[in-house]
């Protein structure tokens, strides 16, 4: 009998392996940080002891999910400004906000509360794109929360930066401080090709080639994004960021909405991954992705929530439900974008999309312990034909139990274990009233 | 001071009512089965004792939600049959299921665990087509919940009847069983245009207005449906039941997806209430709901779950945020179907539509108690500028904390004081045992 540091059980175990391999009445057994070994419960008890045994009954086990596209400080800014024209909510409401607002405490402060909020919902590692790196990172660690972080980029001054050439610096401070981190990744991160000249988005890709780190972009998120990028460039986003020769694996693209056939071809054939932002995309009235194409063409879609300002959660169960759904009747095809395809772009094609694919996004032997347990024992989950189907249509959020990261646990019976939930929910609250009362002024 | 039998309290009431009041610090005192005044607390406290007060520090209360077109009983199909095609769907997987399964037994069982589902997630009435209404009514009412209970009718055998004359048989001897009674509102449910033939319909129209109660049915909700009514009839749908004069303001009409302009103004002159089922239709791929034209003509637009099989949950809160998001992108404007709009249609107007507008659907002084508590300390409704765009944006259906319905509390602090959750879920599993037992073998 080998010890292991926990053995967690479930009614389903779903691997979300290349295979989908579904274990019934199984377990698996965590030593350090890893996966040791998985398979039927009676096995795992011959060859495994633990002292802490999570019970399996009525439980489903699942890698944890990936939010492939966040601004998660942004949550301090939940419904600050909704039902507005994009225009009018960017420039009169967001960017004053971060313009008067922005600081490495409020970074730190924020991170805490979203963090807080994706690992209750089941997510164990999210991909952000904002400021002050070194505060999100912080806060992201001491929760035990597993991050890419990714230091924006832009050709234009903003709180955390003057110019360019200083955005460059913070990042490459960003990267040296946290390369090798067991939770964080860094990031580089060009904001959006209408934000960045072509100078700025290469430099990036230099500097993320040379530290080895996968890039991250907002893409083709409006019609007025194509428009402008014409005008500027003479070709649509995507056949620009392939002229310049910006295109290839490591780059994860945002949003991916207003693309032409040739330029899903691009990006099939330059293996970039996307981060679809159903959600967010639907509340700003930015367009429809065409993901389902997407994925015929070989592309690897995930998960992104983008900010709390814009969606107005950071709810990878509720983004599956919906994306699963509203792609069916875009298509007119209710067989496309089934349960499992849906789950499987939340958790394994995440993590690969991410560069993380050696390391986490499925229930593997050796992989990270990233891990989640969802209570099945709910009168919207019962009774059980299909536990692909049950989690992706019927499941929320709020049914994810315990959370384990890197092999600790982290929520547990739905309580965070590393951090005190009402200190993070009171400091909302102080910032929430300093913001409005601010507002109600301006 | 006047006794009250409970005083609840929250740090929002949002009553709802014509004026969109919200009353910051507030309290409601119920008497009986009644709602006796609103105010903000100190007010009330002057006026009203009670030994029961539900205390209201970071909790919104809100009417309760209404649910306007389901199939509750279908719970027990939750899952059964996903992402297939809608023929296959239906002929291969429900109807076989439905013609195995459904007895008084089963839609007694059936309709407890839907009502459980429902009342957790804040609906306090719903509106129901099915089959075994006795049964079904029996249920709701044991449990508390308020509902409207259309007994099916059609021109071919089921389960419950096998004559025309049969379903209506069963149909008046259920609204003269139930007519009168505190919670159960029986209505008259001929199910669509193409399984009812004009004489069932008129036969079901005159029924309804001797009786005084709603009338209730499907209306194009499939392309398929639309083709079928031109080739027997001539006319599109709506045409047709306004050519044979069925069309008024009792009835609710299901879906309402394939509409030309001339029939979304035939719905609003005859001020027609239609129930949007966005995530079913979704789900089943069946079209986007012009619900926004339908708004602006003036149409009471309100939200139904449609049953468990196509959704695959009961849940009103899910349905007013992905609603309000989609249709900003389907009209390319994030201003259209704003948060007070969309709690709009899942409450007052919902009552409206029901025919229950004078007792239910806001909180005012002498409507009746259908009320629910919102719990806002969670990291996702955190912190909070706007109380509409939170809950309709970002609360999940697992925020509600309290549910009252007729005075009556029915789940405090999140669980169920009616009746024995724990058994209800026994039951669930054990159907869903047998039922998927016996698709395995047929």
């Amino acid at each position: 009998m080998q010890p292991v540091d926990y053995i967690i059980c479930g009614d389903y175990i779903l691997t979300m392996n290349e295979k989908m391999d579904l274990i019934r009445d199984g377990a698996v057994a965590v030593k350090d940080t890893k996966i040791v070994d998985t398979d039927i419960s009676e096995n795992i008890f011959k060859k495994y002891s633990s002292e802490k045994i999570i019970e399996g009954k009525n439980r489903a086990v699942l890698p944890g999910l990936i939010n492939t596209h966040t601004h998660a400080a942004m949550v301090y800014f939940r419904g600050l400004a909704d039902d507005l024209p994009l225009t009018e909510w960017l420039e009169k409401h967001i960017w004053p906000a971060e313009n008067r607002w922005l600081s490495p405490d409020f970074v730190y402060d924020a991170t805490e509360l979203a963090c807080l909020e994706m690992l209750k919902g089941g997510v164990t590692t999210y991909n952000d794109m904002y400021f002050f790196g070194d505060s999100a990172a912080a806060a992201a660690k001491k929760i035990g929360m597993r991050a890419v972080l990714g230091v924006g980029i832009l050709d234009f001054p903003t709180a955390s930066a003057k110019t360019t050439d200083e955005y460059f610096e913070n990042a490459e401070r960003f990267l040296k401080n946290w390369k090798g981190d067991e939770l964080i990744t860094p990031c580089i991160a060009p904001h959006a090709v209408y934000t960045c000249s072509p100078e700025t988005l290469m430099r990036s890709k230099i500097m993320a080639e040379k530290f080895d780190l996968p890039l991250h972009i907002h893409l083709s998120e409006t019609e007025w994004e194509v428009g402008e990028i014409m005008v500027r460039y003479r070709r649509r986003p995507v056949e620009h960021l392939e002229a310049i020769g910006f295109l290839n694996e490591g780059v994860l693209a945002a949003h991916c909405i207003w693309l032409e056939d040739n330029e899903i071809e691009l990006l099939a054939k330059r293996k970039v991954n996307v981060s679809h932002c159903m959600e967010s995309n639907l509340k700003l009235a930015s367009g429809f992705a065409p993901v389902v194409t997407m994925l015929m063409a070989g592309i690897k879609v995930t998960f992104g929530t983008d900010g709390a300002a814009s969606n107005n959660d950071l709810n990878i169960m509720s983004e599956m439900a919906t994306t699963a759904k509203v792609h069916k009747t875009l298509a007119n095809n209710p067989t496309v974008l089934d349960s499992k395809t849906a789950l499987t772009m939340a958790t394994r094609w995440g993590a690969e999309a991410l560069g993380l694919g050696g390391s986490i996004g499925s229930i593997e032997k050796d992989k990270m312990a990233d891990l989640i347990t969802i209570d099945l024992r709910k009168p919207h989950l019962q009774p059980i034909y299909d536990i692909y189907s049950q989690i992706v249509y019927s499941a929320m959020a709020s049914d994810v139990e315990t959370v384990m990261v890197n092999g600790k646990l982290i929520i547990n019976a739905g309580r965070l274990v590393t951090g005190d939930e009402d200190e993070i929910l009171q400091k909302a609250a102080e910032w929430g009233g300093k913001i409005a009362t601010y507002n109600s002024v301006r």
